[in-house]
């Protein structure tokens, strides 16, 4: 029998998509890496099905490739001719919530929105975020160990799953759906498949950490004149502000841009840098006195030029809709958003260097600069009219060459894919990438789990 | 040329120790697993001569067992007759401390309280903190992924890790010295090997994360008449209390022996459980009032029946003696701690049945409970006089197979070493111990790193 005839055997006709019943929506991520249509699409309603469809495909050394909400900016989740994309859509749903112990058990195919909403109608918060929450699902974020902006508070999105299940390239079912947050028993796999990006199994169910809801969030907009006042103003509010939850650089040229973009103005003008800072609280006047004190003190203490409060949630909206900056990338068709991060410190001195080094080869380039300050992640979004993808690839190149010098990352939160797979060593050693092959042989000895992302070719 | 000929060739003679020059020390860690003299004891004092030392170990399939500062309970770093030990206390020393993002990096054999107090020196607090802190060694610490006290604020010791280098059997070095909170670049390779127990590697070298320094600590002793009050008290810490940094609870036959011990009253009388409540705080009068009205709060809400606060350091450390029981050791010879997890609500059914489960095998025998509970970390002790190795054996038969029953773990922050190796399938699935073998036997090909160790061998 061949491939196709054996899965729809064993799965159905309505789990096996194939030719025109593919819709546009698997054909690619959100990177820009092109659209490709696979050769079926799986969409499998249970685990048991995930590992009948994987042994199935390990029997015909047939590549596959997790579809999750298709939100990725790295390629990670695109099919190359001829690959079957196994999207999890259809699992989707929280199981149980332990509410004395604080855990979710959730299937990979949930909306993470989904996940957040229900967790807070139990009184939790789920600590994991981002801007695609509403269509990126638990099993994309897990396998990319998405980060997001409630970071500096809750840790990165690995710290936050106690559990999970995954279905090796043969089928083996590997459940490891521990709901402990302390559990001492031999190799710690799942930290293994979270971050892989679907090359060493597929994520099919998690126990997520849950968190106390906070009451309310105050949220501050600061000007500040240098970057050692953005470290010395981090520093103050880590020591300070017990329910820190998100610290926000943006450095001037990309104020400019988007406060422009969306005729807002705070300050009487842009300086050198503008902060968000915002801290979980449980609504008492008491934390208003406070927080209205740090920011005294810093004012006081020459770190911050000006600062505002937001009065209403609608303030705190604004003062987010110019780091979100949705405006540029209709105002920029094109525009590259780099994922770097690098030492707290020494972020401003990069941002110095990246910025000449790209306006040297693109005089007329517009670079700018926004970062997850508290979690070292820098993003650089680049503008070059009418890009070339050969000019894309030399304004990686110029990047990352930089990140290696200063012993970066080359990827804080997107992951690898393709798109950056080439450019793996500036950031890992080649022993690492050695071990990396390593360990993918022998979790996947025909080599169908995502082939081609995350891990470079052998030369 | 032999094995001994070919280390002392390339190390010199003052790193490798035969004979009688191995002092007592190697020959055991705290565990009380037995006492075995090493074939030698390698005392390398950089990176490169534990790569040279495993690279001719490997040549020779010589088995090597890393040796941090012998703390652990497991069994884990004991020799056995033949193996050779390889100790880390000559790699001692922190490297560097990066003020603005909060690092440090450190050599694997540096004492935990070494590096506590010069991170405390520089302003910050190294999370990672346990009872052995005075003796064991950081890459001890994080070769077991080790628990302690201050999980429910920092997280276990795997989320305090950064970045790490580790040694491969043939003698790879492997430099994940990553600095940032976001770095998702491939596989998470430094989260293989903590908790590893040295079967995949040695740890030399890694980069934690510091944490701002606590200006003081406020601590409460509650009465309670419930486990129901307990996770509810629990909960309500979680959400009042933002710098909640220990809750640790103690079941009435513990309180009742160790006080007694200690000769301190706190109550009058002992309730069905203690309750040690700490709260990291800026100092100010405002934060004690809050910690007063929260208890204040409690008491109204009928969870606790009594408290009191510290009212000096002393008085804290009167509350921990109760807690931490070393009279115990001493006034019941032999006694075992068992180190189990399981999901919160669950813990106080799991003492019930456990007691009456040993109590029906042994019924002279001494149980109590206490537990890191705000981590679903539960401590039992049994002492059982005059207990034979097939006495004890058959206390963890009974306890481990209720662990299993309620699909807990046999090992919170203890690790498996050898004392639990036989039990590791009661916690995990035959798939995850499978792909445990499949790890190892890719990243120790020749099976030298610590054999015997953690898996158990296959059938």
């Amino acid at each position: 029998m061949t491939l196709i005839d054996d899965l729809i055997e064993a799965l159905g006709t309505e789990t096996v998509l194939t030719g025109n019943a593919i819709g546009e929506r698997y054909r690619s991520d959100a990177s820009t890496t092109g659209k490709s249509l696979p050769l079926a699409v799986l969409r499998p309603s249970n685990t048991e099905q995930v590992s009948l469809a994987l042994a199935i495909c390990d029997r015909h050394r047939q590549p596959v490739v997790p579809q999750g909400g298709l939100t990725g900016l790295a390629g990670g989740a695109n099919a190359r001719g001829g690959d079957i994309a196994l999207s999890l859509e259809r699992m989707s749903g929280v199981e149980e919530i332990d509410t004395a112990a604080g855990t979710m058990t959730v299937l990979a195919g949930t909306p993470l929105e989904v996940a957040q909403m229900i967790a807070e109608t139990a009184g939790f918060l789920l600590p994991i975020d981002l801007g695609a929450r509403g269509s990126c699902q638990i099993g994309g974020n897990l396998s990319t160990n998405a980060g997001g902006i409630r970071v500096i508070r809750h840790g990165v999105t690995r710290d936050n799953v106690l559990g999970l299940e995954a279905v090796l390239a043969d089928g083996t079912v590997l459940s490891s759906l521990n709901r402990m947050t302390k559990n001492n028993t031999g190799y710690d796999l799942r930290q293994l498949f979270i971050g892989a990006e679907g090359t060493l199994g597929i994520i099919t169910r998690a126990v997520l950490r849950l968190r106390p809801l906070p009451a309310s969030r105050l949220t501050a907009l600061c000007a500040l004149e240098s970057y050692g006042h953005v470290v010395s103003l981090l520093k103050s509010a880590q020591r300070t502000l017990s329910g820190l939850s998100a610290f926000e650089a943006m450095w001037e040229s990309y104020v400019r841009f988007n406060a422009e973009a969306l005729k807002l103005t705070f300050f009487d003008k842009t300086y050198p840098f503008t902060i968000i800072i915002e801290q979980d609280v449980d609504g008492s006047d008491e934390d208003r006195d406070r927080f209205e004190a740090f920011l005294a003190k810093a004012f006081e203490d020459g770190l911050v030029t000006d600062a505002l409060i937001a009065q209403s949630e609608k303030e705190a909206r604004a003062f987010w809709s110019v780091r979100e900056g949705h405006l540029m990338d209709q105002l920029m068709p094109g525009l590259i958003n780099l994922d770097i991060s690098l030492p707290v410190g020494q972020l401003d001195a990069f941002a110095g260097d990246c910025q000449a080094a790209l306006l040297a080869r693109f005089p007329a380039a517009h670079v700018s600069f926004f970062g997850h300050v508290g979690d070292s992640n820098l993003h650089v979004g680049v503008w070059v009219e009418n890009a070339s993808a050969h000019d894309l690839h030399e304004v990686d190149t110029i990047a990352y060459d930089l990140v290696r010098k200063y012993k970066g990352s080359i990827s804080a939160e997107h992951g690898i894919g393709t798109l950056k797979r080439d450019f793996l060593d500036h950031s890992r050693s080649q022993a690492e990438i050695g071990v990396m092959r390593r360990i993918k042989a022998a979790l996947d000895p025909n080599g169908i789990m995502n082939p081609g992302k995350v891990i470079p070719p052998a030369v």
